[in-house]
């Protein structure tokens, strides 16, 4: 991992003054994913509100996951699951704060509350009313949560029955993978979000949550250094046979890291024309990740015709041309996971980087628009927007308050390569069918949006 | 206008020095709008990006404004209005930098970019994903620009023909009143906001720009100082018989203002059974503006159930009900206007004030799930987010770097009560039928989100 230096800063005695002097952050070292510890230590405790509509079928999925799930309340737990599918109305807000408000300050360091809502519903606005309202409730959370405890908002998809066990209540189901994600130590670096999940026809069975890749192909671009190496390793790591793919100038670096994941080195600019063949002719794809980017930051008035272009070009239009061919041509089929990248800068704005944001947002637009179509075919494309990511790439060390400010995020840190790797495994997840055109923020819950 | 204590502070010899070390926003004093200065100083520039679709249409429509309209660049335009509704593929985005890139750097100090985009399309990804771009490139530049320059975007509703006259360009007409909105003064505390304008039947004709409510009448709650009084007064000023709505505990208060409109108080709590009752005595209403709202800061850990429910029970509870009854007895008939209170705080969360999020979220999520039905019957509904906003009841001085923090936007500054009373003027506004469903933030832009 990275090193961090702003926390490594602020734990030194004038950092720690300084911090505490200008009411900054005091960051709290995370707990992330270790074969040796996959799960976090510590109770899973399930809570109900709105009248427990999913909660049984909630704690039979949970317990699979191998964590001590209670139902009463335990001291200091290491999660927290509440079940608010049923809050309907504003009086049932008030069983919301009655669940949570006496356990929210015993959960452990680097613990998760995790909320499970309902799709707001067409025809009742008040209870759409307050199921968005489980936003700025969770979004809240979050903020004040601190020493590395996060808050997440999962929303079961429309439909289903009410209550049963899990294999009556296929919405429940469906969430699987995403809570696994969202209540281990893989999602350190995810807070704040909301996660919609989609009907998905059928179920999807899961032999080994150990290597759920085994046997599927997986193509990465950016793949040679930094956050794409990560998820290139992420995904060997559950079993994926990987392509990696990046520019010929990083040739050397891009066959050191594929010879790391045991896959195979793609040398490859996926603005060329022929990208798209060269990408099909690696075989039937499961899995396909875009994440080759480029910044060229100006302002606009002082921005060059071609640093616009090459911007847009990398970043949104090869997005495009690649995906459509690719799902044109077959090589994206059936049960096929489409990953693009977006960008934290991109979903709020960023002096500096029109260029950058314009084709980011271009991003979150794409997988929105693709998501309903694709979604029929039994494939998904959704987009990850990082923050403050710290790769070996980072250069210069600002000044203090300066590194500061860009932390400015709810873990008062930035996260490290292997956050968006396990966001990107998680999206990637054969079990995953009914996360489709989601944008998810790993940020920390940094500040900035819109 | 309340007196802004940062901007005289930062304004001073240490404060320019503190400001600068700490890289803290200078800023500038906006243009507001005045009964003798009602339009920017300076000339109006229509430009084009993506093949022109909308920009005669749009050029009548401004010219009538009282704005001098130039096609050809202009030295230091006041306002900017860039026609991108035919920007549909990757490659067209490169006209968006062509047209700006020239002109922005001379835009004057409060002056405006306006961007016309369209609604992304269910049908063609990619023109989907590139006005979704424009979110991001609006919100950069927004950042960007400085000198109380702000820049929106404004999505044209779908359907209708591709060019002609105004009179055969129904959604260019259906944008006039926002559009008058954004280029004037009005809306100096609004910046890198998105609108989306819905497709209306019919049009409207206004007979009179000046005072657009007259013969009309307005409620108000929350109405007796701050915010609600402002509110009060715009839409007085705009001709309406106002009926101004507060606790009894503030009737001597609320009775000043009702005076000074020229209108009628209603010392009326909203939480109160009756509340709705008693609004729809006051007869047909044209316009029902819910101010009324309520804090009670704590952790969730620390949070009472009566704080929790006091909170909820005024900011959405009484919204949802007394809007629910005054529409289904008809006191809210065809053609009139729902204006409601979020807060950037319940949109991007706040640690402290669950409770207040929570609402103020659910909020965002009753005006988006309300106006299709509502909009079927003339009726829109649409939500004012405030952020910073400087009132008398703003109280004690907080040092200057917390100052700073709570004021991060890209204006560098708080608003005035004057800022959120006339964007909701704008929102009342007869001309306003395609405006539906909108969270309109009030906040220079401030930096949270989600």
């Amino acid at each position: 991992m990275a090193a961090d230096r702003y926390r490594r800063l602020a734990g030194t005695a004038p950092g720690r003054f300084l911090t505490r002097r200008l009411g900054l952050p005091q960051p709290e070292e995370l707990v992330r994913w270790t074969p040796e510890q996959p799960l976090l230590d510590g109770k899973l405790l399930v809570l109900s509100a709105g009248g427990a509509r999913r909660t049984s079928a909630l704690c039979a999925l949970l317990a699979r996951t191998g964590m001590d799930v209670v139902r009463s309340e335990a001291r200091d737990p290491a999660v927290v699951v509440l079940d608010a599918f049923g809050v309907a109305t504003v009086e049932d807000l008030a069983t919301v704060h009655a669940a949570l408000h006496p356990v929210v300050g015993s959960v452990r360091a680097s613990g998760r509350v995790v909320v499970i809502g309902a799709t707001p519903s067409d025809g009742d606005p008040e209870q759409a009313a307050v199921q968005v309202a489980l936003e700025g409730f969770v979004r809240s959370l979050a903020k004040e949560l601190g020493r590395g405890r996060t808050a997440q908002l999962v929303r079961l998809a429309a439909g289903g029955p009410g209550a049963g066990g899990p294999a009556g209540d296929p919405a429940v189901a469906a969430a699987e993978s995403t809570l696994r994600f969202l209540i281990s130590p893989k999602s350190a670096y995810v807070n704040g979000q909301v996660v919609q999940l989609s009907p998905v026809e059928g179920g999807v069975a899961v032999d080994d949550w150990e290597r759920p890749l085994a046997g599927r192909t997986a193509l990465v671009t950016g793949a040679a250094r930094g956050i794409g190496a990560a998820v290139a390793t992420a995904l060997a790591r559950d079993g994926a046979q990987v392509v990696c793919v990046d520019v010929p100038q990083a040739a050397e670096e891009l066959e050191r890291t594929a010879v790391r994941v045991g896959g195979t080195a793609l040398a490859l600019d996926v603005t060329t024309p022929e990208a798209a063949d060269r990408m099909a002719e690696a075989g039937p794809l499961d899995v396909l990740v875009h994440h080759a980017g480029l910044t060229r930051n100006r302002r606009l008035a002082d921005m060059s015709e071609t640093a616009w272009s090459a911007v847009l070009d990398v970043n949104l239009g090869a997005v495009v041309r690649t995906t459509r061919a690719l799902v044109k041509s077959g090589t994206l089929g059936a049960g096929s996971r489409i990953i693009a990248t977006s960008a934290v800068a991109g979903l709020a704005g960023s002096a500096g980087q029109t260029n950058y944001a314009t084709g980011k947002a271009g991003v979150a637009g794409l997988v929105r628009a693709l998501a309903p179509g694709l979604g029929s075919y039994g494939i998904t494309v959704n987009a990850i927007a990082p923050g403050s990511i710290t790769t070996r790439t980072t250069t210069a060390s600002p000044r203090l308050v300066r590194e500061a400010g860009r932390r400015m995020n709810s873990l008062a840190q930035s996260g490290c390569p292997e956050d968006v790797a396990e966001t990107a495994a998680w999206l990637a997840h054969p079990a995953s069918a009914a996360v489709n055109g989601q944008v998810v923020r790993v940020c920390g819950q940094s500040m900035p949006g819109a």
